[in-house]
This record gives structure tokens, sequence and C-alpha cells, in this order.
């Protein structure tokens, strides 16, 4: 599902185009226009924070009055358009107009994101000029390529993913794109990351896949509720392959969205600053799996534990005390640990006590994609596995060799 | 307050010494021993941790029985007795009782602390060296300047406070000694803070002190609860002054032990890893007190903030972010923020929305020390001060110039 970028192409009915329109310094591609050849099913989730940003309120009228005949999302790298007022607002508004005038649609049918510096008011005159170009020609070649780089930021790399989902009436297509954050805790920064499939669904059957899905996946790398002004997830269902999806087809679909939510969400963390090599917490045996999540977060954040990740130092004692301030009813005399895969697993410590452990192969599983620790707090059924990766380079200087 | 090491001395009753007994590979200090020529009233506050180290435990078992007659307090560095089980306990009570032995106390009169690696026993012959040396020699010339030292872990500079306070019959001497977390986030790894003092106080009325000057000083560089398996803090009044504090004394004890604390933990900030500056963070406005504690630590922990203050990047839209995720209720429409002085601010943001700002004025501002973030919420009289450091080096150079 690590696709290269050559091989992304988008579900039947989708269409795709970027440019420069200048938003950028760099001169570097910050213009995307995906489209759909007929109205698409829509539904979105949004940042969680109180400071929102123009284009997450504008989205969430926009889906609230209509969910079911979406035909076009403009995203615009370079400038958030978030601490904008009713200015922002009206730039926001102005962004769909020009391209429902452009595609022909319902300004009601467009969705507009933005990504970049806050506090800052778009150059409604480079987004014309942009907008202009892109609506005539939606479906320009090298486009679906094109999209993935031009929303980026501080990314490193276009991150896609894509999978086929057959049926016994026919197959389905479900592919995403998104950026991330170029930071180490992605939940800081703006993460956009916009779904498609050619599936039939009704909005209210998308909502719910999406939702669920994001659960798994996005949720997953952050901190609930630890978000930007500008976080957006969007899922665009075309109908284009003509495979309804009811409750009986709902399963699997549901499942393949899932993998290519997890997949993007991997490539987020996997492209954090500095990030060397993605790393997954496992907790088990919580009371429960919001236990088992709240635990894994907070290992997840903690710098001392991504900096002996990096350094290859296998210094345990950090994993425990991070579980220990979770905030979790912690037992530290039920606690197992070990780093690892399942069916190799190098066991550190149980019932809260380092037991004799190979640690040089402890520091060589510390080196090698990803990484995998796994903690057991021996209460329960519990678990959830979180995503994110290491600190590097001089944070890691003073940190990771602390204990070699 | 910010003492030269060389102007440092102990209130009357308290005596110290250090040593190096081998438990830092480096050969550095890494035993202090302060010890009282009196019995002290004691009072203690500990990691709040669900994993608790060894020392924490048996401290805490010590001051439930007698918080009374508290003779010495001796500290490690090296190893943290943490995750050691029921072998970790022994090892703290054999330490206290070495200490009683060659002290000629009871062994609980004796407090143990520890910091350094979890995970690692105590080597006791090492210990026990030590412990013979500085019960031998509890006043050795120096060791008021070598204790601070010998606490250190990734600390560069040792950290001490002094105050004198007068009274109409007498001087009351309260002086403390700290050491800091080698990291970022403090509340991540251990501090162990010791304040000592010539008053007169009953052990209720010390540990009232003791939380309330805890709660505006150590309590405002790290989030609640996010605290280390080791974390200390204690205090302890010898008495020898002959000025007893009661209720008619105790505002003023309290307040210049508050200044005590403050300025200690303001030096742990400051000497955070990688830090080059002190970074105060005023929040008022806010409904009630605790809600700007949520805020302003939510803005003290980001990591994007304070790479924008390294990087003297004035990316306001930052503060306004974390302030928005930090859980709070806030309408981002009455938001004020401004950096800089009470008596010069740098006014940004006015009810939401960016005012037309000396830019490079902010700038300045952000490259000076101590740095000053004040935001204002326009909801009520609730108003916290925290204090955390810049974001420095590589991390740095990735998230610093982003805006410029």
């Amino acid at each position: 599902m690590f696709l290269l970028l050559d091989e992304f192409v988008l579900p039947q009915g989708f269409r795709a185009a970027a440019t420069a329109c200048g938003l950028k310094p760099s001169g570097a591609l910050d213009l995307a226009l995906l489209s759909a050849t007929v109205p698409c099913s829509a539904a979105g989730i949004f940042t969680t924070n109180r400071v929102k940003a123009a284009p997450v309120l504008y989205d969430q009228g926009v889906l609230a009055r209509n969910s079911s005949a979406i035909c076009a999302v403009i995203t615009n790298a370079g400038c958030a358009n978030a601490c904008t007022g009713e200015r922002g607002m009206e730039s926001a508004r102005h962004t769909a107009a020009l391209v429902a005038e452009g595609l022909g649609c319902e300004p009601d049918a467009v969705l507009v994101l933005s990504t970049g510096v806050i506090g800052r008011h778009l150059d409604m005159q480079k987004m014309a000029q942009g907008i202009a170009l892109l609506t005539s020609a939606p479906d320009a070649p090298g486009g679906v390529q094109a999209v993935p780089r031009a929303i980026m930021t501080t990314d490193t790399r276009p991150k896609v993913a894509r999978l086929e989902l057959p049926f016994a009436n026919g197959t389905v297509a479900i592919a995403g794109f998104c950026k991330g954050a170029g930071m180490i805790h992605p939940n800081m920064a703006t993460m956009l990351a916009i779904v498609t499939t050619d599936a039939v669904l009704a909005p209210d059957l998308l909502n719910r896949a999406l939702r669920a899905a994001a659960d798994k996946s996005f949720n997953r790398i952050s901190v609930d509720g630890d978000t930007s002004t500008n976080d957006t997830l969007l899922l665009l269902a075309s109908g284009a392959s003509g495979v309804a999806i009811g409750e009986a087809e709902f399963p699997a679909f549901l499942a393949a969205l899932t993998d290519v939510c997890i997949a993007l969400a991997k490539q987020i963390v996997r492209d954090g600053e500095g990030a060397t090599r993605l790393v997954e917490i496992v907790v088990s045996g919580a009371q429960d799996d919001h236990e088992a999540h709240v635990v894994a977060n907070s290992i997840a954040r903690s710098p001392l534990v991504k900096t002996a990740v990096h350094g290859g130092d296998p210094n345990w004692g950090r994993v425990l005390c991070a579980a220990g301030y979770s905030g979790a009813d912690i037992d530290q005399t039920r606690m197992s640990l070990a780093f690892g895969p399942t069916d190799a697993p190098i066991i550190l410590v149980e019932s809260g006590l380092p037991v004799e452990a190979d640690l040089k192969a402890a520091a060589a599983h510390l080196r090698e994609d990803p990484v995998c620790i796994r903690l057991d707090l021996g209460r329960g059924d519990g678990a959830c596995t979180v995503w994110t990766c290491d600190f590097s380079r001089e944070y890691v200087e003073i940190n990771a060799h602390y204990t070699t």
C-alpha cells in the first residue's frame, strides 16, 4: 500500500490538477483542485481546536447544508487563513465561488482547505489566477501526481495510499492523499487528508465509515483534542463504480478504508521532522481500550522514549515512567514490557521488574524500522496501537546516550 | 536571589558534605549529605507518578511516622533506584541505616533521595564507603558548595537560592538547592529540591507552607501529574534562629519561601537542555485560575512556540493555537496577545485579530532573556504565570524560520 507516487491513480469519477499560484515564496506547487465528474457524497472530520481557521468553519457550514452533492475540493498551501476573522471567512467564500464559477457548479458543492502560516490573509488575486487555470483544465496530465505535492508544507515527500476491494458485482477503489505536520508532534500542526472512493454510499453511511476509520488511524497518531486550527479529513464517494455499499458490504468497506487511512497516517508520522523511523506502540492488558489509548499516547509523546529509540539505547525505564504519569490507574508490579515483533519479542520487564535480557538485541531492534514497543499492563483486556516517530539530531546528542 | 555558588550558605543548624563514591562513571561528585545539628521539622512533596522509585516510597513512610525530628537527607546521583522492587526498598532502608549509624541518630530521622538511571540497583558497597566518609566529616569545608553539584545529573550548573527575612525578634534564613531535569520538559525527569530554614515551625505549618509555595513555583514549570518516578521537594526547619513562625508571621514566611522556590524553579527551566533563555507565560482573563493554568501550560509545552522563541520568529499564531487546543473553553474573538514587559507591551492580537504591530520589536523581544508572552482570554479574572525555556539547535533549524 506504500505506493510510488507514479503508481497513484484516483478512483473513477475523480480528476486532479495543481499549480503554483505564488502563495509559497519558493515558487513550488501550492494550489490543488480535486474535482468530481459526478456529485459526490461527502463526510468530514475537522479540528477540535477552539481556534478554528476560516476554511474549517466554512466547510462545516457547507457539509451541514450539503453532504450529498460535493463536486470539488480546493486546497492551498502557504497560508492557513486562520485568525483572520470575517475577512478570512469572506476569502473562503470567495474561493469557493471562483471554483464553482470555473467548474459550473453550485458554490455549496465546493469545499475549501488551507494550510500554512496563521494570521495572514489569503492573497485572493493569486488565488483567482490559480483557480482560473485549474478550472480550465481540471484533468491536466500529471495532475494526480501534482496534487499530493501541492498541499505539502514542510513535508519531505508526498503521501498517498490506494486499495482495490472486490465485491460480487464489481470492484471499489479507495485512494487518498494527505499532508503531515512538519513536526514531531503531528497533532500540533495542520494535517489535511482527502480520501476518495468510487463506491456508492449515502452520506450517513459515509460519515459512519469515516469516523470509525479515523478512530483507528489518524486519531492514533495524535493525542485526542490536541489539533491544529486547520486539521481536516475528508471522504468523498463518487459512486462511479456502480457498486453500492449497504449494511452487508459495510464491514469490508470499512476495513479497507481503515487500511488506507492507517497507511496515510503512518506516512505522516514517518515523515515527522527529523524522523528516521516509525515507532509502533502496542499497549495491552488495560482495563479498557480507552485506558490503553491514554497510556500508549503518553509513551508516544515522550521525548525521552523517542530519543532513546533514535539513539538505539534500550532505556526501558523511560517507557514505564511515561506509562506511570499517563494518568491511568497503573499497578507497577503487573507491567510487562517487550521490544520487537510478536513472533520474536525481546522481553525486558516482567511483573514490574527487569529480567535478564539481551540488551544488545534490544538495542539492535531500536535501530530497525519500524520499531515496536509492547507494554502489557496486566489488568484486563483493553488494547490500543498508536504510531509515532523517533526524535533525532541535536536533541538526541543530549538524551540518547544518557545510560550508555 | 540568583546567587553565585560561592555566596551560598545554609541557615543556622545545617551542615553539608559531598563526595564522589563512584556511582557516576565520570568520577564526579555523586553523594551528598545534608545534616542538622538539631532535629528538624520536615515536610515533603513527592511525585504523583504511579511508578514510584524506592526512595520516594521509603521517605513517604518515614515522614508519616516522623515529621518532627529529621536529622539528615542523603542524596545520590547516578542511579534512580526506581523499578527495583523489594531489593530497591531494602537499599533505601540500608542507606538510611548507614547514615543513622554514622551520625548517631535514629534511622527514621534520615531521608533518602536518588536520581539517575531507572531499573538499576544501587551499588551498596560504594554507598557504604561514601556514607562512612561523609558521616565522619559532615561539615567538611566547601561542603555547602559541593552538595548542589553532587546532586546534578545532566544539569549544566548547580542551582541555589537564599533569602533572609527580618522579624521583630530576629532574622530567619531560607536557603534551598535543587537539580533539574536535563531535558526540555522538566516534568519528565527527576527534579530534586531541598529547602532549609532556621525558623521554628511545627510540621503541620511547615507542610502547609511547602504546598502553597510549590503551587506557585515548582508546579508552574510542569503540567500537573506529569512527573518522574523520583521527583521530591523537601523543606526542613531547624529552629536554630529561635524565631517562631505562628499564624501572624506565616504570610511573610510563606511569601519568602515562595520567592526562594520560584528562584529555584526558574533555574531549573533556564537550565533545560539546550535552553538559551527563560520564557515567562502570563495568562489572564480566564474564567478561573485553574483555567489560566491549563492554557499557560499548553503554551509552555508547545514545541512550536518554543522554537519560534528561539528563532526570534514572532509567529504569534502558534500561541493562539496552543491556547485553542488546551481544552479550555476559549472564545477566539476575545483573545488579546502581547509580547514583552507590562510597561512596554508589544501588542500583536486584539479581539482575536492581528493588529498593526511592530514585528521587528516583537522579534527583538524574543531574543531577550527573559522572554514574556502575555495572553488575555477576555473572559474573567483568572490568571496564572508559568515558566519554560526555548527549544534550540537542530529542532529549531526546522521549525524556527517557518514563516520568515
